[in-house]
């Protein structure tokens, strides 16, 4: 199974790429995370440029996620809601109505941040985009508080129970993953 | 009184510029609007660029925003939420922490779709990431369903209700901008 894994955040150093680097990890034999790299190159999103000859970048994403078997996601919260960057990449693979690169495909939403409450709402409106996007959304969170204090000095995340936390994500969307196949 | 007008769509002949278009027509006397051109030009925002000398995009955009004595956006609703192209340039203008140019500001939101629910959601989650961001958000929406049957064959709103609106939602400005100069 192939997994495509998308960090909200574009900072070096980022926790949410740390989170999804953990997440590969933690990953179930027979699972391989490929990390997204093109969220900054991505242009923002106009109805303009959404031809049937899309940007480059644009073409890349939405062959990255139809290529894939699921996607996840991990999140910052800026503002109470998705970092605008994250969200223009979803607007991005929501397109074209009817045939978008998400329509049918699993996404689970992680999320962490340095207070205590995980991006809780940003995982919340990112479920919910990617829903009306026509993706299928596991009904699972992971908010994860203060995250800095689960990483070592590496920034690799050490700490076990975010690590069972995870692999209880991946059995969710291995069993939504087996659901659809059955379907 | 001078305000920005921030449309969140970068399509040529998008309905929310329209609405702006259309608002600086109804606007009182005294009031200049100036419409934001810098949306498409922005980086997405990167913690690792926001720093004492950001990128000069944004160095412009959190001038226009303190230079403002209110902000108006009309937004569009993409995947049921804020567009990722606007909810960035919020997440650039709420920075600094503690010195952003939102903090304390003016601001009113209205939106425009062409479905029958205008923008509502988007008009939601923008409202409270701008209070998230210390801006003095207007308690009010103006939800413009089925925009483009308002607008006439130049791309100009031709709807006299709609036109109330826009003074109602500039009554409500000027009054927020008066107790702020009170307080």
């Amino acid at each position: 199974m192939r997994v495509l894994g998308i960090s909200g955040s574009l900072r070096a150093e980022s926790h949410n790429t740390a989170l999804l680097r953990a997440a590969a990890a933690a990953a179930p034999a027979g699972v391989a995370l490929e990390l997204y790299e093109g969220l900054e190159s991505l242009p923002h999103y106009n109805e303009d440029l959404d031809t049937e000859q899309p940007p480059a970048t644009v073409a890349a994403l939405r062959g990255l996620i139809e290529a894939a078997d699921a996607v996840l996601i991990s999140t910052p919260e800026y503002n109470g809601s998705i970092p605008g960057v994250l969200k223009n990449a979803v607007d991005w693979a929501s397109r074209p109505r009817g045939e978008a690169a998400l329509l049918g495909k699993p996404v689970a939403v992680i999320g962490g941040s340095i207070s205590d409450y995980g991006a809780i709402w940003a995982q919340d409106h990112l479920r919910r985009a990617l829903g009306i996007a026509g993706a299928r959304v596991l009904d699972v969170e992971l908010p994860i508080g203060r995250v800095h204090e689960r990483l070592d000095e590496r920034g690799e995340l050490d700490d076990p129970e975010t690590f069972t936390e995870l692999e209880r994500v991946w059995a969710g969307l291995l069993d939504r993953r087996q659901e659809l196949k059955a379907a």
